[in-house]
């Protein structure tokens, strides 16, 4: 249980609705920009929230969604995944996948729909979470990737980003790097099973990140300190003893979220 | 002559400032959502009406800007040249690129600024323009290509596009594939030199055109015609013939602003 996000275990559990049901799974990407966040918080506009309406809409009863990862306002999704329960058995799922794309797009897509067994659980039963964070860095900007990515003027150290990545591998607490859970005494303990910076030419430069689960604001934390290793305000050797430290106030400012997308999520 | 859009030419020529000037040129690249395209078109917000307003701010003198090629409500630009006079004579090009850079970000980005010859005119002297027209075809869309690509669902037959490209090489009257100019009696003879459709994978088609300067609409014409070929709706060897009939009627309808980028100009 440790390895799971307390944010994420804090949230209520889904109201059991009654009579014969049907477990439907979505994956879904959506255009962060527009929304506040993943999570249901009305009267803004979130994620789950345009979601469950669209849903409840077709299907003609209540709905409550599960997700496998809670992104912030402005934060990005390609591989959302999602669950509910309905009591329309004989659900059409490639009908209601073509439904929720005429009613949500185009800034959330649903990519997939299937009917699938009661014991699965967008969050629960996760056994992993792939981040990618995307910097473009050069000088002059580009407006096609406002929103997606992180602008970094000056040149950055790729080398020594990629050095300062060594010491977060394997299973280590992360509260150096991570907002206070809202759960008092809730671990922070994750396992990074991967942290890689890919050069993609054209000043691009991606972060692909892969753990069992993350914290709140992990891997922002992460890529801003990472960055701050990139321009020289910190050294690669920082990385091990920060993370050591538990001290959020020795790791730099979270990258903003725009460049910030949850690609996959992995079940067994 | 004939080999320039009478649009541009019809375009009141620029006011003559007195006094020693010196002419500047802009290459800008945006994003044209949120513009009702370039030209200035008062009240509404246009990509021109930002950038002279801005420069007028900077430079603190009236500012009247010439473009290579106006775009469309909605279409974007990579690689848009304008140029302009300004009385500033010491003007500092890199301090003005960063400045319209804050000011106008992100949407609008000055890639580059710089003092050039009074004989350069970002219209009169380009002798090429090259527009990218991307359609992603595969059956499920992505959030963030929404308003950057077309999305066409069914499989498009790509070799049965390229094959349409081929009587499109060549200097052709183009009256099939254009709106009609306001000017009475222009020439719709324009010169294509190149015109070719690229996979890049993921269902994400790339169409390439070079021509010595385009009609109204005309590469969104050829897109709408050219997939069209590509659904099977039209064959080919169709191409052939619309484009010597000279009628509108005949082209399909226009593909959406969304997937067109004025990629480059060229000057000699």
């Amino acid at each position: 249980m440790s390895l799971f996000d307390p944010e994420e275990l804090a949230a209520p559990a889904p109201a059991a609705p009654s009579g014969p049901l049907v477990r439907v799974r979505l994956l879904v990407a959506y255009d962060g920009r527009g929304f506040h966040g993943f999570a249901p918080n009305r009267p803004v506009r979130t994620v789950a929230g345009v979601l469950t309406e669209a849903l409840e809409k077709w299907l003609g009863h209540p709905v409550v969604l599960t997700c496998a990862g809670r992104t912030d306002r402005g934060v990005h999704a390609w591989g959302q995944v999602v669950h509910f329960d309905t009591s329309v058995v004989d659900v059409d799922c490639e009908a209601l996948r073509r439904s929720l794309i005429k009613m949500l797009g185009p800034a959330v897509v649903v990519r997939s729909a299937e009917v699938v067994d009661s014991s699965f659980d967008a969050r629960r039963t996760a056994v992993g979470r792939r981040y990618r964070y995307t910097v473009l860095n050069r000088p002059v900007p580009d407006p096609f990737l406002a929103g997606l990515a992180w602008h970094v003027e000056e040149p950055l150290d790729v080398r020594a980003m990629q050095l300062a990545c060594d010491p977060l591998i394997g299973e280590h607490d992360f509260s150096a790097f991570c907002r206070r859970p809202p759960v008092e005494g809730a671990s922070m303990t994750r396992r990074v099973r991967r942290a890689e910076w890919v050069e993609l030419g054209d000043g691009l430069l991606r972060f692909d990140i892969e753990a069992s689960a993350f914290c709140h604001q992990m891997v922002r934390s992460l890529v801003g300190t990472l960055v701050a290793v990139g321009r020289g305000k910190k050294r690669a050797g920082d990385m091990a003893w920060i993370l050591r430290s538990g001290d959020r106030q020795l790791a730099a400012q979270p990258a903003p979220p725009d460049g910030l997308v949850l690609w996959e999520v992995l079940y067994p």
